[in-house]
Order: C-alpha cells, then sequence, then structure tokens
C-alpha cells in the first residue's frame, strides 16, 4: 500500500470507532457489562478455539523466525491462559462504573448549577508488543469505562491479537453496542501505526505498552496526547535510624517476590550508620542475588561486584541490585532525584520526621515509608485491574484504573443566565 | 550560536529551574504567597519603571518594524496596565493553596494508610505570543501551585519579559526562594523553543498559550506532555422547544458581550420547527453582527450573507454568526460532532428530556443547557484565575486553575508491609 492509502484505511478506521465512541460513552453500565460477560463466556467457551488456532499460527511463524524462548512464551495461549484471560475481562465487568460520577456540584451565586462529571476520553489508541492477553485486558477496560479503542498490537501476535478482537467485538454487537468501538488495526505496517498516532483531530490518547523503545517511538512520533508508562528505576533507601530486621524483610520481597516487574527494586541506598550492621546481613539474605556495591559497599561486602556509572540507572528486571552506601537522607533524595524514574520509591526509617521528609522531597508517583514497593499496583492500591502505571505527571500518576480512562468535563445547567 | 550549543544552553538552564522545583514543591505557602505579593509591589511601585522602559524599547521596534496597530496594542505597557497585572499576581496570592491536599485516603487490610495527595507538576514550560503580562500571570499561577517555569515569550515583547521575569525572580530570592524558579530563556531563537520541548526528562509539561500556529507547531515537535487551549468553535443550539426571548438573550450575550475571545458563540443551530419564529427576530436583535446562513436560514433573512463549508468550521472572534437550520436534535449532535472543538456547546431548551440528551451526547469541556458559552471561563466557574482552556481531555478538560497545575501523587504508610 502507498502511504497514502496506508493513511486514508487509518483514518477510516478511527473515524468509524470514533462514532463508536460516541454510542459507548452513552451506553448504560448493564449493556457494556453484558457484552463484557459475553466476550468473557466466549473466551472460556468453545468460541475461543478460534483463539488457539490463531495462536498456534503464530506459534510457528514466531518458532520459524527464530524468536528466543521467552519470547516464545510470551506469544503462547492455551486453554489455561485463556480462561485466565477470560476470567480477567470478568473481574473489569464487575468493577464499578467510573462514567457519569458527579465529583462535584455548586450553584454559582447566579444560580448556574455547575457540575463536574467523570467522563470517557472517548477513542484511545493502545500499542503494545507481544503478549496477546492485552488485547482483552485493554479492550476491556476501555470498554468499561465508556471508551472505544484502536488497537495496534504486536506482529508476532497478530493472528492471535485478530481472533481475540473479534470475539469482543462480536459480543458488543450481540449486545447492541458498535462493533467499531474495538478496532484492530489490520496490518503491522510501522506506517499505520506512525498515521494513528498522528490523527490529533480523531484520536483521544495513545497508550504504548511495552519496552522503552517503543515508549520513545511513540513519545517522539505521536500528536496525540500520550499517557506513559516508562522504566521503574526504583530505590529503598534504609536510613540510619531504620529497623534493619524489617528493612531486610523489606528489601528481599521488593527484589526478589517477582523481579522481572516495574515495581521490583533496582537499587538500595544504606545509610553510612548502618553500613557495618546491615550490608553483611544483606549479603547473607540474598544470597540468590547479583550484589553489585559502590567501595563502601564493596568493603563490608566483598562479594559484590563493583559497580558502574551504568548500574545507577539500571533496570535490571532480573535478580540483581545496586548497592550504595550514602551520607545521610540528603545524599539518599539527591540520589534519587538524578536515577530514579518517578516510578516508586521507598523509605525505611524509624522516625516520623525522617519518613516526611522524604514524602516531601522524592518525586515518585508512590512514595512509600516502611513498605515494599511491590505495592504500586492497580489492584494492591485498590483501582482493580489497570492499564499499566504512569511516570508522567500529566493526567495520571501512578496505576491507571477505571477512573483514570476518563476525563473530568464540566456540565452547566442554568435558566438563562448570561455574563454581565 | 551552534545548535549543540544552544542545546547545552536551555538544558543547562532546565536543569537549574528544575532543582529550583524540589524547592518550590516544598515551599509553605506563607513563602510562596510572600514572594508574589513582593513581585506585585515592585511592579505597582518606581521599580516597575525599568519594566516599563524595557517595554518602550519593545515598542519602539516594533513600531520601527511596522507591527499592525491591534498587535502594538497588545504588546503596549503603560501604568495602569502595568498595576493591573501587579493586582492580578495579588489575586493568585490570595487564592487557596493545592500544594499537599489530601484528596483519599484508607487503610488496606494489610495496615498500609494509602493517600492521595495533590502536588505540583514540577517544571512547566509555557511558551507565548506577544502579551507580556502572560509573564506575570504564568509565573504567578506556576508558583503558587509550587512549580518552577520556563518561559518562552514572543519576540516583540523580549525586553519586556525579562524585566517582569528579572522582578519576579528577585521577590522569590528576597523570600528565600530560588531564582531559577522563573527562568526565561535568553534567546527567541526557535531552536531553543525545540530544545526545551524536547527535554523530557526535565520538563514536566509544555503549555502553549497562543494562536493554532504555536499549538500546532508545539503538538507536532513536542516530545514533552502538552496541555493544549486550541481553538473554540463554540455551538448554542436554539431547540424546538426553547423559549425563543430566553434563547435571543442568550445568543446575543455568547455573540456580542465580547466576541474576540474563545467561549463566544460562532454558530447558531436553528431547530427548523422554530426557525419562521426566531430567525427574524435574531436578525433585528443583532444588527451590528454580520450573518452567515445557509439556504434555510437566508430563506428567513435575505440579508444574511450566504454561508460557505469553512464558515462552518470558522473561529470568526468577531461580530460575525455562521447560523444553519437543523432538522431537530440529532441534526445539532452530529453537525456540533463533526464542526465543534470540544470547547463549549449551549442548547436552549425548554425540557429536561431534550437538555439532557445534549448533555449525554455532546463532547466539550463545558456544555450548558440554557446558559451563555461565556461561562466557560476559570474566574466564573469559580477556580479563580486560570492558565488557559484545555480542549483536548486528558490531564485537564476545560479552565486549567490552580489545581489542574498539579498532579495526583501517591503516598504509602506502613509498619514493614511487603507483598505476599
Amino acid at each position: 500500500m502507498s502511504d497514502t492509502e496506508i493513511d486514508a484505511l487509518v483514518r477510516g478506521l478511527a473515524l468509524a470507532a470514533k462514532q463508536a465512541a460516541r454510542r459507548l460513552a452513552a451506553a448504560p453500565s448493564a449493556q457494556k457489562n453484558a457484552a463484557l460477560q459475553r466476550a468473557a463466556t466466549a473466551l472460556a467457551s468453545a468460541a475461543g478455539d478460534a483463539v488457539l488456532e490463531a495462536n498456534a499460527k503464530d506459534m510457528a511463524a514466531a518458532e520459524a523466525g527464530g524468536l528466543s524462548g521467552a519470547m516464545l512464551d510470551r506469544l503462547r495461549l492455551d486453554r489455561p491462559r485463556l480462561n485466565a484471560v477470560a476470567a480477567g475481562v470478568r473481574e473489569v465487568a464487575a468493577l464499578p462504573d467510573p462514567v457519569g460520577a458527579v465529583v462535584s456540584e455548586r450553584t454559582l451565586p447566579n444560580g448556574l448549577r455547575v457540575q463536574r462529571v467523570r467522563w470517557p476520553l472517548g477513542l484511545i489508541g493502545i500499542i503494545y508488543e507481544s503478549r496477546p492477553n492485552v488485547t482483552a485486558d485493554a479492550a476491556a477496560l476501555a470498554l468499561k469505562s465508556g471508551n472505544a479503542v484502536l488497537l495496534r498490537g504486536g506482529s508476532e501476535a497478530f493472528h492471535s491479537n485478530r481472533a481475540i478482537a473479534a470475539i469482543v467485538a462480536e459480543a458488543l454487537e450481540a449486545e447492541g453496542l458498535p462493533p467499531a468501538a474495538v478496532t484492530l488495526l489490520p496490518t503491522v505496517d510501522r506506517r499505520a501505526t506512525l498515521a494513528m498516532i498522528g490523527l490529533d483531530d480523531v484520536v483521544d490518547v495513545v497508550i504504548p505498552r511495552g519496552g522503552e523503545g517503543l515508549i520513545r517511538f511513540v513519545a517522539e512520533h505521536a500528536r496525540v496526547p500520550v499517557l506513559r508508562h516508562a522504566k521503574g528505576v526504583c530505590h529503598i533507601y534504609v536510613a540510619h535510624d531504620a529497623d534493619l530486621e524489617m528493612a531486610l524483610a523489606v528489601v528481599e520481597n521488593a527484589k526478589v517476590q517477582r523481579p522481572g516487574v516495574c515495581n521490583a527494586v533496582e537499587t538500595l541506598l544504606v545509610d553510612a550508620q548502618v553500613a557495618d550492621a546491615f550490608l553483611p546481613r544483606l549479603a547473607e539474605r540474598l544470597r540468590d542475588v547479583e550484589l553489585r556495591g559502590d567501595e563502601a559497599t564493596r568493603r563490608r561486602v566483598p562479594a559484590a561486584r563493583p559497580a558502574t556509572d551504568e548500574d545507577w540507572d539500571a533496570e535490571y528486571l532480573d535478580r540483581i541490585l545496586a548497592v550504595r552506601v550514602v551520607d545521610g537522607i540528603d545524599a539518599a533524595i539527591d540520589h534519587i532525584a538524578r536515577h530514579g524514574s518517578r516510578h516508586t520509591e521507598a523509605i525505611v526509617t524509624g522516625s516520623e520526621d525522617c519518613g516526611a521528609r522524604f514524602v516531601q522531597e522524592v518525586d515518585a508517583s508512590l512514595v512509600l515509608v516502611n513498605a515494599s514497593t511491590r505495592f504500586n499496583d492497580g489492584h494492591q492500591l485498590g483501582l482493580g485491574a489497570e492499564m499499566g502505571i504512569s511516570t508522567t505527571k500529566l493526567h495520571a500518576y501512578g496505576p491507571m484504573g477505571l477512573e483514570e480512562l476518563c476525563t473530568l468535563r464540566w456540565v452547566a445547567y442554568g435558566q438563562g443566565q448570561v455574563r454581565a
């Protein structure tokens, strides 16, 4: 296809999806929930076999193409995994509907009654990489919050994504909602992605979900506003007055409970006053973790590898922990200001003052006192399922649940008021 | 300067301003207010003469450069205007401080106490055109909400902006706050603007204030998230059951009370059922307004000029009104979906049902029933001074007051909680 044809194709699909978004915004909760339940039932029943067949095709191509074992595992769907996808959709259906909630209301002196009302964003573009379950998760969250979605999945999962999107679209149609509210781009041509993120008169927001390269590409080329989930270089600072037993438990949990996720800790900052007492115990406790320390750390833990400058900015997503000894809370806060990614930052301390200073001066979507970084998650914080964790401060800062897929608009009811 | 030198200069200034932003975020209200009051006092006293002298320099250059009379008037400062600028700064100082407000709080079953806290965005880049008063207004709003600002004003107002920024910076310093919190780019070289809107690791958000060309330029080139105030193509729909006297008053107010602003009405949609009764009275009432009508309008108002396709998308900012006769509420909603700019939309109707449908199906930052579009304004809606009116749905939709210059971050207090 020529560039012009690609642009026309994407624009046409986006306009149809936008039209559908108007219907979705006005759809009652019961209708949206019925469509989600119907999609979940289809995925979990014989109808879902079409997804497994499509996935087998994707897997065969990926194996022939020499995709790595880890990548193949991310791509693969089987009956239990598909049932889990269906359960995720049901879980979203069960969440409260954010649309139409009046979050504030007042009557102005002139009698005008003014409300702020939670309202869908409209048409959300979602760009994601290999895992096909994102197709169902993202569509469910978007639809529940009254939005339409334009999906651009990874090329490896193309057939799987298409089969899942078709099941969701059929469920919408069966419940009287426009199937175009879930539209998968029919091509993985990068020009189609570019066209989609340039449509700032049609698409209301783009959410890239994937690695740093994808997010950078979208941030660089998008004219449409972007909700970004960037990397998590999370720190724990063990303060001079920390309960060291608590610190060990928090660091262990934050590092090893699930090392491959964005809210796992990557760098540990240890106050010089407790370095002698703490670091040998840490090395003992985290025997399965590779420690990379600065000189002061290696004096206490000779087995630690020397850390390089790159280590302070690394998101390992692995059983590796960078460790640095710092001179007091100011040095810790400075280190985080320089190397943190505004995702999740924690302090372990025995004093309220110390905790308050850390909270006051550290910039991150979640700042914790005496708890594991692993709590930065929609489920853990009580939002239910989430679309990702925003590390830009615009619109959402932290987990993006259903409310974060909405905006607040103004509505005013008058009796002919005019401005003086 | 070479491209590299420009990049290094802008990055250096931005990093210093970002450092200052950390101090501002933690500054108590009293300290921020004292700095704003001090700046206002300086602007309104002999110290402000430096601004008037700088402005005289700008005016001389602008006159020599052949700037239009309207542009010269926008650029010009005199003692009364400068005093009004100072009064605006005092008004911002008097508003409640949004920073640190706990907007929700709950204790999770594991005992973790979780809060959402209003918090400054950080470093805000503001790009604006000729009016130098924006330097003071924007700086005051940003500082009051705990942010630092990187200002890039119009080239014509360069000396005026520099003098105003210097006064604000001195006031900050005198009150113990970092003067770098208000940093004016020392060059109007477009490459400096490009460098600034590319610094997505330093600048938290960019707000362009000005014409469509400026906003498009920023949207196209920015990597930093953008808060956009686009054009206002606002509609009023006079429904079949409207009180026609009320409709006349609302339309007149929305069109002529101040035609040059974004919340003035630009297109009037009149239900076919009331066209005969309403349109001749409208023409009579708006004798000073140029009407541009479709055929059905011109049958009732022969003096109206014929409207072209461009008229339905025009933001006149003038005493011109496009008028179209529509067949019922669906046609009105469709017209607005196609031509509206998501700014402000109003209906005049006698029935709750009709109003409810309009509110439900029209997408705009403010939807009004039986009131003038002119109410979409921070002062009118009770936010106080505003930074502009956002027409993108991300972060802020409608007037951007102090709360909209903040984000909501998460803070959690525990006793050693780890994730199971």
